[in-house]
C-alpha cells in the first residue's frame, strides 16, 4: 500500500512532469507567436532561428517521455495517476507537434519573395492572436485542472475556424483576380491552414484536461465546427 | 520477479496490443485506398463510408489505450518491456491521424464538383499507391519488429516528397492557366499535402520500430528530404 512517503514521492515527479509540459507549451506558444511577426515582418534571420529553436522542443517531448517511463517504472502508479502521467505524454506529443507546426510556417517565409499586393495576409497576425490565446488558455486549464476553462478553449476554436474560412475565400479570390500571385498565395494558404490545425490541436488538448479532470467525455457542441464543411460554400 | 506464468501473460497481452494496432493500420491502409478511388471515380456514397468508417479507427486508439493501461496495470512491466507497451500506444496515435487524413480526403470529394480538365489529379493515384505501400511496408515491419524493413520505409519516403513536388508544381501551373479552376485546384494541392503528411508518419512509425528493434536512432540519412525545400525551387 501507498505510504505518505510515496504519494509525496508519486507527486514530486509528477509535478516535474507537469513542469516539463508546460515549458514545452509555453515554448510552442512563442514559436507561433514569433513565426506570425517574422511573416508579417518578413524577418529572415526570426525565421532561422525559430526552426533552429524547434529543436529543443522536440527535446522535452524526449525527456517527458524519459521522465514518465522512469516514474511508471519506479513508482508503479494505479488507475488515475497512471492515467495522469499518460496524459502528461500525450499533451507532450500533441505540442511538439504545434511546434512543428509553427516551424513549418517560419519555413514558408523566405519561399515568400512578394506578398506585400495580397490583402488577405492582414488578417493572419489577428487569427495568429486567437490561436496564440487558445493555446495559452489551454496550458492554463492543464495547470490548474480546469474543466470550465478547458470547455471555453474548445468553444473558441470557432473563431479560428471562421479566420480560416474568411483567408481561405478571400486568398482564393485573390489568385483569380491576380493569377501571378498563385505561388504566394499558395503558401499563405497553407500558412493559414497550419493556424487551424494548431488550433484543432489546443481543442484536443481541452478535451484531454476536461476528461482528465471529470471523468467524462467533453460535449460534442462544445467543440469548433468543421471548416471544410464552411469551405464548400 | 518475473515468473514464467507472468511473462507468458505478459507476452498475451502484448500481443493482444499488437494485434489492435494491426487492426487500426489495416483500416487506415484501406481507409486511404478507398478515398483516392472515390475521389478518381467521383463516388460520393464511397466517401460518406469513408468518413463513416473512420469513427472505428478512433475507437480502436481508445481500446489500445485501455488495454495499455491495464496491462501496465496488472504487469508492471519494467523498462523494455514497457517501451514496447508505450511504443505501441504511440504508433496508434500515428495511425488515428492517418485515418484523419484519409478522412479528410474523403470530405472534400463533394467539394470538387468539377476536376475532369485538371491534369495533375491523373498523378494522385500513383502518390497514393507509394503512400499506400509505405504504410503497409511499415506495419509489417513493426509486427517483424524488422529494422532493415524500418529503414527502407524512411527511404521510400523520398519517392512520395517527389510526387508531391511534381503534383505541387503542375497543380500551380494549372491554376495560373486556368484561373476559373483555382477553387478545385486548391483542393487537390491540400489533398495532395495530405498524402505527403501520411508518408512523413509512416516515417515517424518506421523511426519507431527501428528504434523499438536496435535501440538506437535511425540515421538521418535515411529520411525523405523536406518537401518545402523543393517547392522553393
Amino acid at each position: 500500500m501507498a505510504t505518505g512517503h510515496t504519494v509525496k514521492a508519486f507527486d514530486d515527479d509528477l509535478g516535474q512532469l507537469r513542469a516539463l509540459v508546460a515549458e514545452m507549451g509555453g515554448r510552442a506558444e512563442q514559436a507561433l507567436a514569433d513565426a506570425v511577426q517574422a511573416l508579417v515582418r518578413r524577418d529572415l534571420d526570426a525565421a532561422v532561428r525559430i526552426v533552429e529553436d524547434d529543436k529543443r522542443i522536440d527535446e522535452l517531448e524526449v525527456e517527458v517521455e524519459r521522465h514518465a517511463i522512469r516514474l511508471i517504472a519506479l513508482r508503479a502508479p494505479m488507475a488515475d495517476d497512471l492515467r495522469d502521467v499518460l496524459a502528461a505524454m500525450k499533451i507532450a506529443g500533441v505540442i511538439e507537434r504545434m511546434g512543428d507546426y509553427a516551424k513549418n510556417i517560419a519555413k514558408r517565409i523566405p519561399v515568400l519573395s512578394d506578398i506585400k499586393g495580397i490583402e488577405p495576409i492582414s488578417i493572419l497576425p489577428a487569427m495568429a492572436r486567437s490561436v496564440s490565446d487558445m493555446v495559452h488558455a489551454v496550458l492554463d486549464a492543464y495547470a490548474r485542472r480546469d474543466a470550465a476553462g478547458a470547455v471555453r478553449v474548445a468553444e473558441s476554436d470557432r473563431t479560428v475556424d471562421d479566420f480560416y474560412n474568411s483567408i481561405f475565400r478571400a486568398l482564393l479570390t485573390h489568385m483569380m483576380e491576380n493569377p501571378h500571385t498563385i505561388t504566394a498565395s499558395t503558401h499563405l494558404l497553407f500558412i493559414a491552414k497550419n493556424l487551424e490545425r494548431i488550433g484543432d490541436h489546443a481543442t484536443n488538448v481541452a478535451e484531454m484536461v476536461y476528461y482528465a479532470a471529470t471523468g467524462h467525455q467533453m460535449a460534442e457542441r462544445a467543440r469548433g465546427g468543421d471548416p471544410l464543411a464552411a469551405e464548400e460554400e
